[in-house]
């Protein structure tokens, strides 16, 4: 029976990167006739307009979607680049032998059903997999996974991805999270050049995604969703060299007994002892988050701050009682409080008025109707100017019905101005347009005080 | 020169609750002609709809708000239940003595420019402005706060504030934050009793507060946002009061030193030593937060859970990521996975198939599209009703288009079968729709899983 130790030497075939992200031509092997989960695969091709050619492969079916259907891989009038593999459990061997003897050059396998099971059989079957793949130089991705979304080539691991490209590549041992990160991460004005979920890693592993994202010149920001790996060592080198070259942030997950067990559950990963972990990645230059909502507030803090030196906080607030926990928050992140000169504190009273804070930090602009993006901007400008700050919070200001795109505007030029980070945090609901605004002024949105306060702290470099 | 000090015996007079929660006529004393922040007070009493006499007291106006205006306090036709004073600094002292003379009961003073500049000025106004209230029996809320909120009432601190009334109430030293937690509560399916901004405490101050809700019939969870106390052995019994006959949630902030200052700066409050205050707060039984979606979370949990006793989590979940994320916030929440018995995980084996996790705990469904509520109302109900099951966290299942409300019915519904709680996990942005419609199944909404957990775990009284 084979192993999975049969995959040695493996690596010597390379990662297939143009196979994988810039297919000429796609298949999409067993795709259901009817609105089922393997059909998104198909409609995720359509809806965000890959331009190269699709075939849809399924004995059942004259055409799926509009476009003509082949009954095999073996019938297909080439060896497409990419074969997305959505057949039940028990047929994707022989559909993974078939595309390695027709001389596809990468897969992506869907199909769940094999290590992550647990039994004896699913390892079994995952082993027989790779195994099919080299009959050819057919490299796999999964199984029990979601593939790539590249918007550069219009694929989609979903439908209805977006279609705008930025310097963010995500690596996802949870295609749901890939997705989530995608999404979530639009709204907040982040885009992205290669998203990768890997599934159960049979043959390609995080490991390959990192070594060649280290070196791919679209991508700036890796992020990576581990639960475990089968080569730890080889996963530290990886993410070391990744942290040297590129920002990387390791969400790292299976770090208590029952996380473990459930990760490998999902994937059939050994997850390792959680200190272990964290001491490699600290070592490595990782940052280190430990849910979606900071993954999303790192990203956003790296995107648009890179890795800012100064500790030392400027707050400028209209609401009084934010301005009190942000100091709380400041002070229990690392960082500090800005003394501001008497200088800015004079010109902060001529701003402000005699009561708020006079002048000191936090700087309290109170409740202001008329004027408030003139006076949001006037202490801004006071404070940032100040060569005692390093960067400023800035609380509200930004609502919607309060002149937000003056103020919005008002803070991208003040921030370059500067040459100091600027970032904005606004309550309420979740707000898009607003977020996305924000960041086209290279000025990142957070929905509170201590989460942009904790996302600047672990993204600054520790040198002072 | 009057001091604090002047105000001893205020207590005998009692807190004026009729006069400032149920009053039957209000003054707005130093309304401006134009909308600058006074007139939102005005504005607030003509928004949600207050039912008595209203007064706008201005002498250089007719009208405002097309309402018939008054030159002075003394001219007014009646002594008013409730003055709310937003004239200047500099004239706040004389119109407070006026209402007192005129038989007041109750004032607050939105007015800032006190003890919270920090000054020796500041102080000695604030110390005449309780002595010119001491010329007759009127209590003042404030100075440099927003007062009550009261949906029974159609009092509100803002304009626009929800008209719909529920069992909390929120007593807090900053405004900002008491309209940020009705309007975020409002969107969590969350309503209010009563909400009062103290600001500075020149006479009233939270204790008396805490006093009347452990008391007020319509509130069963008391949330309180402290700055510090001038009789911190008054306000600590208070707060042990308060948690002995209702459910208190203690969010308390200068707890650094920065904050401490901050807070002296915000409203004059001394905040004292973190440690001694939350080693206070756990013996007195209140539960601590650190931030306002802590607060929120917690809120939601309490209203919809109340104190759950029991440990043994199942998470059901649609995406797989969550599930692993999710069994580590378990266990780092002092919460513990389920053991699923055999005949659940046969039941789950038949309801999801062979695929996912088999029908161990995380349960994972997978993606899924058609029959989507089906599956989840099938593995939560094998899952809840498990004799080795305390409480269930759902992830997805309830997004747009997938037929949400028929899920949330059926949630509602098990929960109430099982008589445990059920808790929805839901991703992307906020959605008040989604979030309102689970709270009146009484099923409590968070945006992850690790918030849902830390929320329920919170909120758990420790008696196993």
């Amino acid at each position: 029976m084979p192993s999975p130790s049969d995959s040695v030497g493996a690596q010597g075939l390379g990662l297939p990167a143009q196979a994988l992200f810039e297919p000429k031509s796609v298949a999409v092997v067993g795709v259901p006739r009817t609105p089922r989960p393997g059909q998104l695969f198909l409609q995720a091709l359509l809806d965000p307009g890959y331009g190269g050619r699709i075939y849809p492969v399924n004995p059942n079916a004259q055409e799926i979607l509009e476009l003509p259907c082949y009954p095999s891989v073996t019938s297909l009038p080439e060896a497409v680049d990419l074969a997305i593999i959505v057949v039940p459990a028990a047929a994707a061997v022989s559909v993974v032998r078939e595309c390695a003897e027709k001389g596809v050059r990468a897969a992506v396998v869907f199909t769940a059903g094999f290590s992550e099971l647990g039994t004896e059989e699913g390892r079994a079957r995952e082993a027989e997999l790779v195994a099919a793949a080299r009959h050819g130089r057919l490299r796999l991705v999964g199984p029990n996974c979601m593939g790539a979304y590249v918007p550069k080539s219009g694929l989609g691991s979903f439908p209805a991805m977006p279609s705008e490209q930025g310097p963010i590549a995500f690596v996802s041992q949870s295609g749901s999270l890939s997705n989530g990160l995608v999404w979530g991460g639009a709204e907040r004005g982040l885009a992205f050049s290669k998203v990768i979920s890997v599934g159960n890693q049979a043959d390609l592993e995080i490991s390959d995604f990192l070594e060649y994202l280290a070196e791919d010149p679209e991508t700036e920001i890796i992020a990576a969703y581990v639960e475990g790996a089968r080569d730890g060592r080889r996963l530290w080198q990886a993410l070391a060299e990744a942290a040297r070259r590129k920002h990387l942030v390791v969400w790292k997950v299976g770090r208590t007994r029952s996380g473990a067990r459930a990760a490998s559950s999902h994937t059939g990963s050994l997850a390792g002892e959680a200190e272990v972990w964290s001491g490699l990645l600290r070592q490595a230059g990782a940052l280190q988050v430990g849910d979606l909502e900071e993954l999303l507030d790192t990203l956003v803090a790296l995107r648009y701050l890179g890795r800012p030196s100064g500790r030392r906080m400027a707050i400028v607030t209209g609401p009084g009682g934010p301005a009190v926990s942000a100091a709380d928050a400041c002070e229990e992140a690392g960082l500090e409080l800005a003394e501001l000169s008497p200088e800015t504190q004079a010109r902060l009273r001529e701003v402000i008025g005699s009561t708020g804070t006079s002048g000191r930090n936090p700087v309290d602009i109170g409740l202001v109707l008329g004027g408030v993006t003139e006076m949001y901007r006037g202490a801004v400008e006071a404070t940032i100017g100040d060569a005692g700050v390093d960067a400023a919070v800035v609380i509200g200001g930004a609502a919607r019905g309060q002149g937000w795109q003056g103020h919005i505007e008002a803070m991208g030029r003040l921030a370059r101005a500067a040459a100091k980070p600027i970032l904005q945090v606004s309550f309420g609901p979740g707000d898009p347009t607003l977020d996305r605004t924000l960041a086209q002024e290279g000025i990142p949105s957070f929905r509170s005080a201590e989460r942009a306060l904790r996302a600047y702290a672990r993204v600054r470099r520790e040198r002072d």
